[in-house]
């Protein structure tokens, strides 16, 4: 059994984590940590964990060592406190953002500030399996992808790599669910304020654009144009991505750059059903699930192709990539743990 | 491998009940079921299950010998045919309404009409299996129990059976999500019409009295004022049961009744958090999973004991009942397939 | 025009108290006080007010003379500046819960605190017109009615007043929305954890007992077994009541007793539908609107009554009740300022 | 008083004409109609209309000579029975598409059919006040514009009229709610698929795209990459519109831009806060209101302009643009009938 901690269990991720890990037959889940709620049942703050996890949370003072550390913390915590996470366990997966951009420079532009260990980012494998695979396998740390990050970048790959597409004209539209802010409560989360807007957030100058160049741009200069709007719901993401094509392809053709890509992948299915209510993806399908659901459709009077991809923010978005990077980096089947299939309706 | 058929797949119960099934380690399925989508993938209906199911529906004319069948068929429909699914399959679990009530005389009063197979009334066994899982272990043919039925009796069971409240007394307020009205839609289930209502849509005259009376009375005139109003949800009961002490009982008193009752209940969570936000039952918490939450509240100025319980209405209230009921029949550990253990924040 | 001084503008009900009286054709909105949001426009807190408020609050100290002082200070405030507010305006409308008991012993009971200025209970006219319009027509301070407590006293005072049932036994079940709360956001209002949720959270205990039984009691010992469950919606109360009535009384006789109380009613609406979806009355429908719609159900089986009450609860829960005091004690048509009928669908 | 007829009233958008022009204090609505609900109370489908409207409707078949008609039918009726309206007043408002485009070679290309008519195109004044306020003073005939059109022409206008966007880039996602779909039920709405959903039923050659070519492109070929996506609400459109500067303007230069065009105009509402949570417009804080608020951001790092606009699909999307024709068409002060602010929370 791999002995796993739980570093920063009280939030939404850190929660995800522990009710996976809990499941996973490989695994046993010696300690999750919390600050601020250390010494309560860790149910206490995920109560779908009432009778399934009789843990309590640890101050992060007492964490032990371990076969695996999963950090959860807020953004710019994991950096402060790396050294002493390499100490306590060979291998960490970090699901913050502090660590995801391979190229120093990114760190200023899209979040701000300099980033304090430059010598460490070329260790961290950035964490999609479906983009990173033979990497994780013999990977160390992991660095998880954002959200939004995670559903633009599936969406897009295979026309970026195909050099499909105008590589600096795609608008991306990000539809977003209430627990991608986390845990934390705020004015802007308030329900009566929150409950059924459609709030343009982040129009421009989102942080996780940095990711997506990383991944897509192949060397060569690209521009994602995108945007994240709030939504009414409490998980999932939708990405509406317009590309543009360069050359007058078909839908077959497109059809066939996806399969290729994709063909084989466990936790993406290609979604174009002719008839029926359900033709696109749709994240309150992916609810609960490590799917990514892709799906498009061609503009017949231009050349924009709009790909739409679903996932759940909290699973192939956060907990349940990080699972599936596991279970690659340990030699598990990549699927073991993340056999739930969703529900409908819901 | 128990060869399953399951009949009438296309609504959201066949659904469930598909998903259950098709990861229940010791169940094939062997044909699902519909007249007007034979020939369709079932994920056609169910897109949670693409790539998950690789079946069509078959139409229910072609229905083929199993070992069981779960017949999902609108109520009337399996009374019809009962005769025929008795010769395909030696176990049977109807999930309609059909042969939930023992006595005849229940159906004129609760169902407007006269049962025409009284003689096969006593043949089956009521569906909630913390109430008659010995009955279960050795039952061919098993009735699953209505979903606010479900909510109601494992909320006030304890009580009744202990004689603590007043039997005539007693209202009970359930609040359903709009999925308990199946997959056909109507008027009354239009979005701009149904989205964020509060509908008291049966405040009397509900049918699933008709099988709490049974459940609860134990020889006894009992009445339960029953009233049900729609909230905006998809999946979900949460009863609110208004029992009236007969004497000055404590809470702990109260407490010691149900842990008596349900200490040793794999799918009842007794809920009763001092602090926090999730002190007492919600519906949103179980989503998905086949758990009954039940937690009280006792009212300090009268003899008024306020009992919450809380059920996924296609899970506990339906599909995972069905399942747990056969485990129980076919000798698998009762909680086999029904492991997921929910999703927070949902 | 009427001087008007809004106390405490900057959450809920005050927003809807200066939308209000800023369409009222007799008022001029003088000030409107925040402590925190000193300086601001008015707009910056209730945004449907922008083009429309042209006022910045001002602080609570400079608070000047006016006709009349609409008090919308958080619970307790009011009672403590309630001389300095006297000195200010000959005519105080206080939407608090400080003045609503007539009876000192009621705060103990019903707020755990002895009240600080008994001498000051009966000056108070309470709130709801339907029940004091002459007291209030001469009246200089009114103490507005609890939201739930305005529903449940509308719903049941037609039976109550006429002795029809059985004065013990009623249980009243209030499903509330998200605005109940007010402004101040916390970890139970958090859009991720309050979303879809249908949440018992105050099952026994609920302050506004103390009002209902004041207005039905008509001297005589009654009990309202009163729970409060939070539903999905931003704003409205639902109030079902489960009533006994002492005698057989038939449909036509209930709907007599409330035809004779309600029928010139301006904003009473028995509703009762044969057919269609909208039977009976639906928080949605009265949304921004100043109605009470009731209607009820009679349990064929039992003695049981189930009458269903709907308000808004910021509008004639709070603010448009307010309003339409302020009609009465200014000689305004009751109706003034409150026209607006709903949206459908909404 | 101007004799109002309203022909095909059983619809929302019908409904909202009826609320709208009930409290008009210079019209006398004379007839609603409706072929399936003749001789049923109006309020029997509007129920926001209970005590406020007495009419019943009346079969389209009786319908009488009136001042001006509204048609609100199903989209294809007007051109078929248009001779038959304009016989019976001499102003006619039509809500549907049938007459939107003035090119006859719109309608093969935008709605798949050529159109009946096109000797009556000319005749129609396409019905965005803001854009055609003159030709609506003399009008006789108005064709009401489309809910996204309407969003989208308004957000984009100040920017296409002054030829500072690249022509052809321009993309356009559009959040809306239920209601758009209308009164009529299907699969697609019902409650337990549609509700909490994010489903891109419109990626790409959505009709509404005709009208915003119409009206932006000032005689030069331009693009409006369009998709809907439709999400949990029942009323509202977001539309968020990347365009991309010519020039490198800064923030007041478009600041300066939006003013100079709709700096005295009564329903747009030109929206940038510093801070707060209502930074941007938000379709809920329209809701029930005629206003089109409008906002933008400037990306930093390019060319980018997003400009956000919200409306009620219902209200500026439909009946309150009618009314504000009607207005305008009959020498009203443009806002008479509309004053409604919205409320908030909702």
């Amino acid at each position: 059994m791999i002995r796993v901690g739980i570093v920063g269990g009280s939030g939404y991720t850190g929660g995800e984590l522990t009710r996976l890990l809990l499941q996973h037959p490989g695994v046993r889940v010696t300690q999750v940590t919390s600050g601020r709620h250390a010494g309560k049942p860790v149910s206490s703050r995920h109560p779908n964990l009432r009778k399934v996890c009789q843990l309590d949370f640890v101050s992060a003072a007492r964490l032990e060592p371990a076969d695996v550390l999963f950090l959860c913390l807020p953004h710019g915590q994991a950096i402060e406190q790396i050294d002493r996470f390499a100490a306590l366990a060979p291998r960490l997966i970090d699901l913050s953002a502090d660590f995801r951009l391979e190229d120093p420079a990114g760190y200023p532009r899209w979040y701000g500030r300099e980033h304090s260990r430059p010598d460490l980012l070329g260790r961290f494998v950035y964490g999609i399996p479906e983009r990173h695979r033979e990497a994780m396998r013999s990977a160390t740390w992991v660095s998880s992808a954002g959200c939004n990050a995670t559903a633009t970048i599936l969406a897009l790959a295979p026309l970026y790599d195909a050099g499909l597409v105008e590589p600096q004209a795609t608008v991306v539209e990000a539809k977003v669910g209430s627990s991608e802010g986390g845990a934390e409560f705020s004015e802007a989360t308030h329900h009566p304020e929150r409950a059924g807007c459609v709030r343009s957030y982040q129009p421009t100058g989102h942080r996780h654009v940095g990711e997506m160049i990383q991944e897509l741009s192949n060397g060569q200069p690209i521009s994602i144009h995108f945007s994240a709007t709030a939504v009414e719901m409490v998980r999932g993401v939708l990405v509406t991505c317009h590309a543009f094509l360069r050359d007058d392809l078909d839908e077959r053709e497109i059809w066939r750059t996806y399969r290729a890509a994709y063909g084989t992948e466990p936790f993406i299915r290609l979604v174009k059903a002719r008839d029926g209510i359900h033709r696109l993806p749709e994240p309150k399908l992916v609810t609960g699930t490590n799917y990514c659901d892709i799906g498009f459709d061609r503009d017949p009077h231009s050349r924009r192709l709009v790909v739409v991809a679903a996932i759940d923010n909290l699973m192939k978005g956060a907990a349940g990539q990080a699972v599936q990077a596991f279970n690659l980096m340990h030699g598990f089947d990549e699927t073991t743990g993340l056999g739930f299939p969703g529900l409908h309706p819901i």
